[in-house]
């Protein structure tokens, strides 16, 4: 199944819960938009094009269970949810852009009554959702065309179906890649502190045969220094109009050893990823998550950290645009100056 | 205790397994170098100068387990003992330094016989562990001169008192400016895979009282950047001539992003870790560990790596020269030009 979807019989969204992965491959089903909220920062569901379709599901479920009868008081029902979902988690810019097309559909003057409002949020959430899977395989292509056959590539946490409704964003390159016979190689950060390379993308590559091996990311510059990476692919949360881009923790230390040892490096974003209303990458909010989620390792059965020790867990780093040879989009692969040609990329799916 | 000790009444070399650490603090004997070679190998003992002591004393093991009665074919004796201990790990520069200082002692001609030869060796072992805590003091002492008041760090590994005799490298810095007063606060890199900076450092920390937050490798790029930080130490287990380190896997991308952030970088190095025969340092060789490294982290008591997963596990990196602002040795803070200025400091030991 999809990584998020509607499910029309009884009302509710449908989640694979990526917590659990790849021990267990679970099916949550939520049915009240504030589980949603709390799936989404709990990271049931992570990755920025899922969580932007989550968030749109989410509008579906408070549309819903809005007993308001008039248009007018359910838009209110729906701007008090859209604030709750936007503040889900901070960084990803596709969270609001998903609740803000469904507020616009839902300010339409066209609408009838309640129930017609009703029909076209779920309406609307649903082709957000699809057009999320239609545009991964567009950026997918345009990505896989830059590859060579047997390539090497580096990998940072996932961005692959889990992080998407479907297919993936870097992932989804790499995968494209593999169905075009290129037979490409992941080296897979492992992505600490949540490990979303190991658990995640690596049991992604499994199910599609893909050939891979996991690294600590600590090791990524080591392997770009040896000569053997062809290519960086990673994902993206928010980019600036200026192609800063705001990416998993790690993502700035791996751009500057791909810089260093000249191995293009590529973002691979969706249009609804872009924030054009930040000019640079530094205004771009970035969430500090719990400090648990960097204590909590064992090895062996035992917790590795001493009793008493405290953490720092900033969740996303900003990548500046200096570093990025090209980010990959819906729209074609946006070279420099970003400053330009990003908005211009933007402005292609909105017309 | 010291973390490499010699017991006089037994005749055996005491050890703190720091694979236990910091869960469980345990004191290992060994009767035979075989055992010294098989503890550096699995890592009861780390660390560049530690495992240098560890192979000094492994030869008085050796030494004193020779049948030979003859001075001459003690030394092949003691010979073949040393090529087991010098491949134990193939990138510390110590390990070879350590029993080459052995084995000069060895040749000596002023050797009565057998015994006196044992005696000799032992004499030197100890000698070697003896000097390390005094040579880590001065070096402490020249580094903490650097620093201000208040001052916020990042440290990667370990190099505390358990990666060396006692005191510490880079650590030893930090635990001299704490000593002096000057409040030091450490940002501690865990340090994927071995988790020495989660374990050993944050350990020691505690210990000695210093400040610290833990953070996942992929986060140093993030602090850096926000000009929190004022200075980044580390550690090495090999020197080139021309000033490349070879220090654990993720100083790269650390000395990267120290570099783009213009905060200073500091790799805190004994000149015993200095291999003035290699010119570069990709002639550096780097030890690459098994895959269970990397595979065998878990969470909640589950293993996060799908089953059949494979993963590359390089131990160390190098961190060109033009990235380091000055290597802090026993001899001063050592500046570029490296070429000229290391051999020099280099000299001075000898001298």
């Amino acid at each position: 199944m999809r990584t998020v979807d509607w499910d029309n019989s009884n009302q509710q969204v449908l989640m694979i819960d990526q917590r659990l992965l790849p021990g267990e491959y679970r099916v949550v089903s939520l049915e009240d938009y504030h589980q949603v909220v709390d799936a989404i920062r709990k990271m049931v569901v992570r990755g920025a094009p899922a969580i932007g379709a989550s968030s749109a599901f989410g509008m579906a479920l408070a549309a819903n269970a809005s007993k308001s009868e008039s248009i007018d008081d359910m838009r209110k029902d729906l701007s008090a949810a859209a604030e709750e979902l936007i503040a889900a988690r901070p960084t990803a810019a596709n969270l609001a852009w998903a609740v803000e097309r469904i507020l616009r559909v839902a300010k339409k003057g066209d609408l009838k009554d309640a129930q017609d409002l009703r029909d076209a949020v779920l309406d609307e959430a649903q082709r957000i959702a699809d057009e999320d899977v239609e545009i991964n395989k567009r950026m997918a292509k345009h990505g896989a065309a830059l590859m060579g056959e047997n390539e090497t590539v580096i990998h940072h946490c996932n961005t692959g179906a889990l992080a998407t409704v479907d297919w993936g964003t870097a992932l989804g390159v790499i995968r494209m890649a593999h169905v075009q016979g290129k037979q490409p190689h992941v080296l897979v950060d492992e992505t600490r502190p949540r490990l979303q390379g190991a658990r995640l993308t690596a049991w992604e590559l499994e199910q599609y045969g893909i050939s891979y091996e996991i690294i600590a990311d600590n090791a990524a510059g080591y392997f770009l220094n040896s000569g053997s990476v062809d290519r960086v692919f990673v994902g993206a949360d928010r980019v600036a109009a200026n192609g800063d881009v705001a990416n998993k923790i790690g993502t700035y230390m791996l751009a500057l050893a791909a810089k260093d040892t000249d191995v293009p490096f590529y973002p691979v974003v969706p249009t609804s990823t872009v924030d054009l209303e930040l000019a640079h990458g530094d205004q771009i909010p970035i969430e500090e998550r719990d400090p648990s989620e960097v204590l909590g390792l064992e090895v062996g059965g035992k917790r590795v950290t001493p009793e008493g020790a405290n953490a720092r867990n900033p969740a996303f780093d900003v990548t500046p645009n200096r570093l990025i040879t090209g980010i990959v989009t819906e729209n074609g692969i946006v070279s420099p100056p970003f400053e330009v040609n990003l908005s211009l990329a933007v402005q292609k799916s909105e017309s």
